[in-house]
């Protein structure tokens, strides 16, 4: 059966410039463009051209090469021409290919925010579509508060999509502007404005305020309507858009939508999502959320228990779709309850292949119970476990070993009687039997450690340089004998890769300083992997085993 | 008209605790109880008892006062009887009011992961319904796979929901395991499941791997179905389940709901939300999702732009339920109105009475903005902000004033060749023109710090003996100009009190001493109280203070 095309328009840099803490750069616009493109949607809406300087040299030049590129701002105001509206005029002028205009769709804001006529806001919507389709530019008009003006006054809300129709658009957009409306009442208005416009011409734009901007989008896409309008990772005003990273794997592989729908975006490029995902979170500085749909780190993990076992026996019954197709991995944690073919399945995510009945994979099983019961949780430190993996199936090359090491935090007045917090550590390490010592401060105790432990690590300074701590996160935890205290500490290198690692101690330097050794551990162990051997030196020292 | 009663039900406790990273001790699970029972959901399914140590500690106690206890399990092992089953005999001889017993409903999964029959496996869930209510619990079934298992085999599935509710099942629950189920095939299968079982025994158990677990929730419910199974957060395996707390306020709030369905949540409770979500994700030092529907710190969010001004002449218009509703506070640069009667609330709790036009008011408005905006948050430290409240209304005595502080930590070898880690501080204090100076060891910094600084408070020692670390919490957060720590350290005394203190600074040592300070000021500031006065001094200490 010949399936409906629906258009996909991305307002990242549009929309999700209003995110609380989000401030676009030209070269973050540029770079995201570039991941937009990437993916593969119709439409990027760029920005407002003509309100704030980035926007306005963003558009010009034409920033994309296969989707429409879009300017975003306001039909014209009551009392001047198109002609003479500076507004309008700077998205004609624009390198944009599409103009999106918003303009509102509840008399009361017409009345309450314009301070205009209803009359006039009409004429006015009006008129500034047929002067950006004289000048050529495609033409979408958002309407704001679509679904509450609908409710108050259903007659202004159906004129404002029939004139802007008439006047030439190519879309016209029903915003749930304050992300209100339920998914049976989008079905409901939606079928009501179906009887006066066609639905290819119709486009969704819903919120997340209630947790819904997924589901409105997809009742509005059932209904008959033909483009959606989303942002990268539900960025966003307030809760933010509709996702596109969730909303694109529904349509295209679930089985209801698929049958029915074609979009832009093909299979190959759906198995970038989570990369394109991830990227956009680095380029933000944020950390991936754990649990988003699809592209999550945890959208496959599975913990050890009454489900691991079923989902060894066929992944499909536990996973509505393969993490392949969104270029996700599996993941089986390996925790209290952890069997012997989780932890197989957890080593292969490593490289590290062993039979099943060898006997170190039962020493390897006890060890990771013994320091759960202890305090560690490598459910959610990945590398620690690789690192205690290749240690116990004794294939862990002893990189250094760390002899002595000191913090020192002190707070007191200086020759000028200011505050002054002191900070300074030292590390003694010894590499291929030469000892090396480093001294350094810091802005804290780990910080100092960290500074003082990478300073000179010999012949493996150059393998680190790209590590950065990313994250550090301390619990105390009521261990078997007392409380201990859990470090996890998340790194990142030039590669874009994120790993964690823990430490457990009744003393939280020391558990600091096992996290820290042990992401260097981890760092050398993948490059050691990538370069095929070339570094590596005897055995693991015993302090950092903690 | 009358209002059909839906039944919450809370599985934080239990299917929660699947999220990857997420381990709860004894401990975690008393005080989420108590969060929920704040709550005032109507189930709480606390976990597993027989599974493993702490969810059989927990159901050695009936843990709740108001909601159901809930204990869940698997239903009987076929080959043997349900009184000879350790499995649901663990159940029946806990503490719970009810008991979930999960059966699968797809005959695929019954013969793959059970490797039992189809019949047996009915009979089995029939006859564990048939002794658990003889047994005098309330009876829950979890249908696995209900679902997919109703696409493969409808006949099987919906054999399994007759079979429950004829044995005396109180609830049969529709669980979405996968989490791939669109709203639109909710509504389809619970239209057909409804021609066999009465909506007031049917319940829904989405998850949210696709975005719509509340969507599938609310689809369900609009069907008919009167028992929702969620989490706090939208915690739990994989993507998490439906967020019970963005489920909540839409129930309670949204017209359509709100007229059909009554909860056992009031309208007092649900202003607790926001609190009760935060301190959820301090429990789990976790750091609360900005973008979260109702909760969010972004949730009531506008920045300056084209909706700050529309929203300035009327709030209805852009926020679809007011922040006040949910305990979410506005946030838009004029605020100060709401603000300052948030501000009377909080101080009202710690006795502080002061005029609405004190400008002492403005003041501590401003100076709580400021420090939230470099990292502090007294949402959670509501002990910190009682010192500083006394601090800006220039009500707080100088207890004693601390001159200079150290602490050093050393790891190396002793005389006999093993490793040891020594911790030793130093507290410099002045109290009456008279100075102390106190050294200490410790299992770590802050410890080392704190023994320090109790060790010798002269005529305020006896007052604070009885206070102990209960809990101590570190974050590191993207503050504006760099990265800072954020130390959260909750204390008690020997009346069972609670209280939690707040430090940050770049540096961890630093902000754990404030945290540390602040504690102990706070014991000093209530037992002033309790005594009447007699124990104070002139002002207070700078160090600290930073």
């Amino acid at each position: 059966m010949s399936r409906t095309r629906l258009y996909l328009f991305d307002t990242t840099l549009r929309d999700g410039a209003q995110t609380a803490g989000v401030e676009f750069s030209l070269e973050d616009k540029i770079a995201i463009t570039a991941m937009l493109e990437e993916l593969g949607v119709d439409y990027i809406e760029g920005g407002y051209p003509g309100a704030n300087p980035v926007d306005t040299a963003f558009f010009e030049q034409r920033r994309t090469k296969r989707a429409s590129f879009t300017a975003f701002g306001m039909t014209k105001r009551a009392g001047r021409s198109a002609d003479n509206d500076p507004g309008v005029q700077a998205l004609l002028q624009s390198q944009a290919d599409a103009t999106c205009f918003v303009a509102k769709a509840w008399d009361y804001q017409v009345e309450l925010a314009l301070g205009s006529t209803t009359d006039e806001h009409l004429e006015g919507l009006a008129e500034t579509v047929r002067v950006a389709a004289a000048a050529g530019k495609e033409v979408l008009i958002d309407l704001e508060h679509f679904f509450d003006g609908y409710k108050a006054n259903p007659t202004y809300a159906l004129a404002c999509v029939t004139a802007a129709l008439d006047a030439g658009a190519r879309w016209v957009v029903l915003c749930d502007t304050n992300g209100g409306t339920m998914p049976s009442e989008v079905r409901e208005i939606v079928g009501t404005v179906l009887e006066h416009a066609p639905g290819e011409k119709l486009g969704i734009h819903p919120h997340d305020d209630t947790g819904q901007a997924v589901a409105n989008a997809l009742a509005a896409i059932e209904m008959g309507v033909c483009q959606v309008q989303g942002t990268l990772n539900g960025l966003g005003e307030r809760c933010g858009n509709t996702n596109l990273v969730s909303l694109i794997p529904t349509l295209m592989l679930k089985p209801y939508y698929a049958q029915r729908f074609e979009t832009s975006i093909t299979l190959e490029r759906l198995a970038r999502l989570t990369h394109i995902s991830r990227a956009f979170d680095d380029r933000l500085n944020r950390a991936p959320a754990r649990q988003a749909p699809y592209v999550g780190a945890s959208a496959f993990a599975t913990k050890a228990g009454i489900h691991a076992s079923a989902l060894l026996k066929d992944f499909s019954t536990y996973e509505h779709v393969t993490p392949e197709s969104v270029g996700n991995e599996r993941s089986i944690m390996v925790s209290q309850q952890a069997g012997k073919s989780n932890l197989l399945t957890a080593l292969a995510r490593h490289d590290i292949r062993i039979e099943k009945d060898d006997p170190r994979l039962e020493k390897l099983l006890a060890e990771v119970k013994q320091r759960e019961a202890f305090g560690y949780s490598y459910d959610g430190a990945d590398a620690s476990f690789c690192v205690l993996a290749h240690e116990v199936l004794g294939t862990l090359p002893s990189f250094f070993e760390v002899e002595h090491y000191r913090a020192m935090v002190e707070r007191r007045h200086n020759a000028q009687g200011e505050e002054m917090t002191v900070t300074e550590a030292v590390v003694k390490l010894r590499i291929d039997g030469e000892l090396l010592m480093s001294v350094a401060e810091g802005n804290g105790p780990v910080n100092a450690l960290d500074q003082a432990l990478r300073k000179d690590l010999g012949k493996y300074s150059a393998l680190i340089e790209d590590v950065e701590l990313a994250d550090f996160k301390v619990r105390i935890l009521d261990g078997g004998t007392g409380a201990v205290t859990r470090v996890l500490v998340e790194s990142r290198d030039a590669s874009g890769e994120r790993w964690v690692t823990i430490g457990v101690s009744p003393n939280i330097i020391d558990a600091s300083f096992e996290a820290l050794y042990e992401s260097i551990t981890y760092k050398l162990l993948k490059t050691e992997a990538a370069l095929g051997s070339t570094v590596t030196a005897h055995r693991r020292p015993v302090l950092a085993a903690g």
